[in-house]
């Protein structure tokens, strides 16, 4: 068994903003949507059905809880939850904050516009405001 | 509480394989793709993160039971899975069989070519065979 190591594309596309027991929790740095992916810490795993049970359970939650976070902090009208990984083989389940003003509405937003990158200081804010709300215990 | 009916645009888009004790799994009438959707049967539920946590852990382990039984059936080398949802506002989940020679390959594929329609003969064979795949008890 070999040791997790975050995928290339995943690390350049985005920032850490935390850690839950199983997912890394990052920002995909494209200012056209509120778009956070989830990444589980486990080497070789290319499908949601070849985690663990186990693994399965806390990954829903996990899910559930960047969801109602992201919604939160975004107050947008849709959630879109998806495990693609047709080019990066590593397992990552977008979420993304949806608005019937964005970029892509209403159709998914993958290879639809250019990326946006954020400025300096607003990818920062952003990253601490979601970090409080993902994680506020830590 | 209002009862579950099946939104009308899923109803014209696919036909029923089986039921499992959280969804409906459908397969989408479009010969693009092996393409199934599950479809809890709760009525006014727009969001996995929504869902009582007992479904959550139930739509989870359906969805690992339905990507590994269309995964065996087809062979393909991916699963894409998402609740996307921005146009019909009842809560399911997309799994899709992907092919490195599909027609949207290696993009996701809403929206991407014009549904092919199955013949009836092919249509019919399909949905027997995954249902004895799907729920092989029944």
């Amino acid at each position: 068994m070999t040791d997790f190591v975050l995928h290339e594309r995943l690390a350049a596309d985005s920032v850490l903003v935390t850690k839950l027991l199983l997912c890394e929790v990052r920002l995909i740095t494209d200012a056209n949507y509120p778009w956070l992916i989830l990444v589980p810490r486990r080497a070789d795993i290319r499908e949601i059905h070849r985690l663990t049970v186990e693994d399965q359970l806390q990954m829903i939650q996990e899910i559930t809880q960047v969801s109602e976070a992201l919604e939160s902090h975004t107050g947008a009208m849709k959630m879109n939850v998806a495990a693609l990984g047709n080019m990066v083989p590593q397992l990552h389940v977008h979420i993304v904050a949806r608005f019937e003003n964005d970029a892509a509405w209403p159709g998914p937003i993958w290879g639809v516009v250019d990326n946006i990158p954020y400025e300096d200081g607003a990818l920062k804010a952003l990253v601490f405001a979601l970090r409080q709300t993902v994680s506020p215990m830590v």
